[in-house]
């Protein structure tokens, strides 16, 4: 019997994180980094048209960063999102980003978290969640995204995680259409 | 910088797992089975009061459990519900559970899920959603369930995912309360 799980990013994306990561000075800039993740993630095959990654505020830089790797990994949770955030408690040695180390941490998402994702975020200690895409672009290319509170933003904000949404939304569309256009798995 | 992460087992569950399981003949013998392994992960001290199980409908056969094991594994999604059914995908080799096998199976859960665990479920392929202690038990407790659709239980249903509540509440509720009553670790 199994007595264990992993999730491993694919091969590009370590070589594509070696390459260069930051310090990123703009928002734009993170997103705009995001984004071309989840178009590579397309490009090589390695799943949906989903990237996310997480950043230290202050200093804008890169901690870790995930994509869509259901298909290659053969787990339904392994969402970007998801994958991001184990990600970067594993490098900072923290269940609960910020807990130990006092820093603040953004995720950077190429589309509105789905409601496993959304779920996630409180527990991941993450301070500040920016989005591209919305759910209805990710809907409209047939993707589901479940059953969230219909408030869900002002429900993280209650909770002391900013939000802010539709930065660059249309080129991170964009990359989820041509996906959907392209006759791309939908799960 | 990491590139991947995992979950893994404590070893004493794996000499459990190991021991006998089932098949199992009636919902209350599986729950019973579920609570015990939610107790014992507390005597074992590697995580909270939560325990969960993939089962598949037609044998009995135990598939995967799983246990709450954040602090052990240092990721914020360990819940047992996550590691229950990502270690049934793996075992089944199928990201959907019962696309590919026909198979119908059920997850059995210590507690009602929290709102990341809820959202994994319909991504996940289980027919069917069983829970002993209520969320509020869990509240009561000082663990935070996350915010939910207030229908949930409704929208499972609707997804085609059956949803039994209360199969042994008492013996779930009672694991939690002794838990907090020691001064365990809330997260």
């Amino acid at each position: 019997m199994e007595t264990g799980f992993s999730v491993v990013l694919p091969p590009w994306m370590q070589g594509f994180l070696r390459s260069g990561k930051g310090p990123f000075s703009s928002p734009e800039e993170k997103m705009r980094w995001v984004i071309d993740l989840s178009r590579l993630n397309v490009e090589y095959k390695t799943g949906g048209p989903f990237a996310a990654a997480v950043f230290e505020q202050n200093s804008g830089r890169l901690v870790a960063a995930g994509v869509n790797l259901v298909l290659v990994s053969g787990l339904s949770i392994a969402h970007a999102e998801i994958t991001a955030i184990s990600l970067a408690q594993k490098i900072l040695s923290e269940h609960r980003l910020s807990s130990r180390s006092g820093g603040q941490y953004e995720l950077y998402s190429s589309c509105q978290p789905c409601a496993m994702c959304l779920g996630a975020i409180p527990w991941s200690g993450i301070s500040v969640l920016v989005c591209a895409a919305r759910e209805e672009d990710a809907r409209r290319a047939g993707f589901d995204e479940g059953d969230k509170p219909s408030d869900w933003c002002a429900g993280l904000e209650k909770r002391g995680i900013r939000v802010h949404l539709d930065l660059l939304r249309q080129e991170a569309a964009a990359v989820i259409q041509q996906y959907a256009a392209e006759g791309g798995i939908l799960y």
